[in-house]
């Protein structure tokens, strides 16, 4: 069956991009209220184009951009359910003047000897979400039916804060829950190489804020003498590192594991070097732990980085001043079974200890979310690295991302379900800039991809239900 | 002779106080070219009333605000010439609502049981400089003569950077320099001490620009293996004080001298701790070098300060990036005989040692003064510091600065000349703010104070001529 249905993709790719362009050609930019009608009429299109596959699907209405939702049953009633998440909404398109064409009317072209799809979204996340419906399409058309029990999610308010998802997953957890969760907003490692990242690093996010005098002071009358904020503020954030590029706070890496070892090897093999890395940024040096690789240190290492400071004159020329003030955003990059809040009164107990007496020092909280790391070796992952292996020309790679997803942690915390996160996007695709573009190939062959993790998921008959949600 | 002037003023203070009142009328803000017109009428104003004394005076106009000259021989040719230096241009009154008066139109009031004079520039320094032309007055109306030889400069740009001063000075040169600077525009130490202060801090202005990438990164993507150049400026300026709160950059202290225990022991006298000193401001604890009184800590001590810094995301909210850049401001007070221009060489020297290879460093300067030390010991402090004595209930005090006072570098750099710092202000004059004052008495006793300075100084026929010019 696998094969008539790969075929099918194959001979109607034609039809298919029809309905992709049909789908690019809504503005249904979520950052701005002027398009709310845009965003409703794709959430409409996408209900329709999911009834017309025998879908049972609704449009759910929040306070912000409708939410998708549509069910298809599985082949048996004990048969594998999953639930597919992606997002219709797009970045605005300014500058608007960098655009070669409309961003609003797709179109094909040849780009380096690639044909490629463009368009705003093309790539992020419209025609990747498009490769899952239409390998159930094919199924459909082929087979009559599913490989699995299948529920999709389409949010239209990814790129402005998702601020009506999580209600709406805990609204609708009997709805939702599935299995496991697959999310198609991802890479390629590279043009042939097909991955899954399975490490996402939380994020702590912490503002400092110390109060010396309680007026600016000149520093000719008070320098030597009184308490300089941004004095205290450097020492404090200068000894968050040591020589090694260790992070300093006692108990900071309590939770933070070693990568398997042939898990790092297969990273070794993926020939990526701080040259290659840093270069495209105009780097070269490493600047994280030592005897870490650069893969390791972005992917699956925790960080702290200050990411603002501020304090004094800042303007043009010269002020002698000793401020009243100083402040800094902090972040923490967590990895593994690191507890960000924990992690969180370590770093204030540290801050604490270099405040004088007759200083203060205020915190403020920016988000804390802890690291998500699914088993290397679950057979959900086994399962969809074997299918993509087999469509291209490249073994597929367990890969870790440094950021974060925020709907992988919602999937997990409210819906109980770990996520496989597999995407076709190229790291040239232009995403939230002018003149994005997808891969025609990544669109074809990522319905391909997903045709055949369907067949495999449902052929192995997973029988660890809780290998993929296990805590 | 000197009893019969010192009765003239007691018995002309009125006469005196309604000269300061016209002078106080003129709306001479230097910084607001409104008030050009202001300011030379002012000129004028001071002109006509020395030439009412007996002097050579005129108005020299410049590319700013006019510069008033006087002369007045001495009683014999060999006789003693001074150089007495103030500054007719006042700070502008805004915010004009939190003046209780208008502050063009001097009034009398009681405050705290002390009668003070009340207007903009009655202290800063239209009051100061009218103390000694009052003395002056005195002299000829009583001995018909001066006991020394007098030039007066009054400048009009002082409150706005003294562009024309020095241009001036240099084509000037021999009409301006005297044996000795007099410059009535400092404070007293407390309402019954005067002080002269023969320490001023030199200053040396640094900006430092680290560029590390060559955009801003998202924290997620590179966190952990690119340069963040926060991460760098903060080592480097926590690195510069020990824990001694001594300045680590090797030959800092070159050139540094201590003070007299003498000096100290003065010091030690006027009961000013961290308490009294840093209480104002909500401070308590001294920030500065361990083992050095607060005195020393902010008159006799060098320092480095970082006066702002900058760098990332500085707005609302957080933003997850790795900066470009990252800069501070950073002057070091310099005391004694240390060269800012090789301390600035030591300090570049020191912040190259931590850039990266891939990263780099701009540095901009912002200013380098030398500090200025007059001899504890010099005749002409000695005899300005017994005049003194005999007038105020307390004897005079020999203090610092821990700032600079521009006009005493160009003195000495232009015209070889040292300068006696006497000021009769007080710390709650409330100089560049509203409701500014100045205490009858410190008018009073001002003049009769420069009375008893000229008369000593002439008596003393002070034989090292060089004493106060030596460097």
């Amino acid at each position: 069956m696998l094969n008539k249905v790969l075929t099918h993709i194959d001979e109607n790719m034609e039809e298919s991009l029809e309905r992709l362009f049909s789908l690019l050609r809504f503005q249904s930019i979520s950052t701005d209220p002027v398009y709310k009608d845009a965003c409703r009429k794709t959430a409409d299109w996408l209900v329709a184009d999911l009834k017309s596959m025998g879908f049972e699907s609704s449009r759910h209405d929040t306070s912000g951009h409708p939410i998708v939702v549509g069910h298809h049953p599985g082949p048996s009633d004990d048969c594998l359910h999953v639930l597919f998440y992606g997002h219709y909404d797009v970045q605005p398109v300014d500058p608007l003047n960098l655009w070669k064409s409309a961003p609003f009317e797709p179109y094909l072209e040849e780009q380096n000897g690639e044909k490629v799809i463009c368009a705003r979204g093309a790539s992020d996340d419209k025609g990747q979400l498009m490769t899952f419906v239409e390998a159930c399409r094919a199924f459909k058309k082929e087979a009559g039916q599913l490989p699995v029990k299948v529920t999709v999610l389409f949010e239209g308010e990814e790129e402005s804060g998702s601020s009506s998802l999580c209600p709406f997953l805990k609204e609708h957890i009997d709805e939702l829950k599935a299995d496991c969760a697959l999310v198609c907003d991802t890479s390629m490692w590279d043009v042939n190489t097909p991955s899954i990242s399975v490490s996402l690093r939380g994020l702590l996010g912490e503002e400092v804020v110390i109060t010396a005098a309680n007026c600016d002071l000149h520093s000719g009358y008070f320098g030597g003498a009184a308490a300089n904020p941004i004095h205290i503020l450097t020492r404090i954030l200068a000894g968050l590192h040591d020589d090694d590029g260790k992070v300093t706070l006692p108990g900071f890496y309590d939770g933070v594991e070693e990568t398997p070892l042939p898990i790092l090897q297969s990273w070794s093999e993926l020939d990526c070097d701080a040259e290659n890395f840093l270069g495209p940024v105009g780097l070269f040096i490493p600047s994280g732990e030592k005897g870490r690789s650069i893969l390791e240190q972005v992917w699956v290492r925790p960080t702290a980085e200050v990411n603002g400071i501020s304090g004094g004159y800042e303007g043009e020329g010269f002020k002698t001043v000793i401020a009243s003030q100083a402040s800094a955003k902090v972040s923490f990059r967590l990895v593994h079974k690191q507890n960000p809040e924990k992690i969180r009164e370590i770093f204030r107990d540290y801050v604490r200890r270099f405040i004088p007496a007759d200083c203060t020092v205020e915190f403020k909280e920016h988000g804390a979310s802890p690291a998500i790391q699914l088993p290397y070796d679950s057979p959900f992952i086994e399962a969809t690295k074997d299918a993509l292996s087999q469509e291209w020309s490249h073994p597929a790679v367990l890969i870790a991302m440094g950021g974060s997803i925020p709907v992988v942690g919602d999937f997990r915390s409210i819906l109980d379900m770990e996520t496989i996160l597999v995407g076709f996007a190229l790291a040239d695709d232009r995403i939230h800039s002018p003149n994005e573009k997808y891969n025609l190939k990544s669109f074809h062959k990522g319905q391909r991809s997903w045709a055949r993790i369907l067949t495999i998921l449902a052929d192995r008959r997973i029988n660890d239900r809780d290998s993929c949600s296990s805590r």
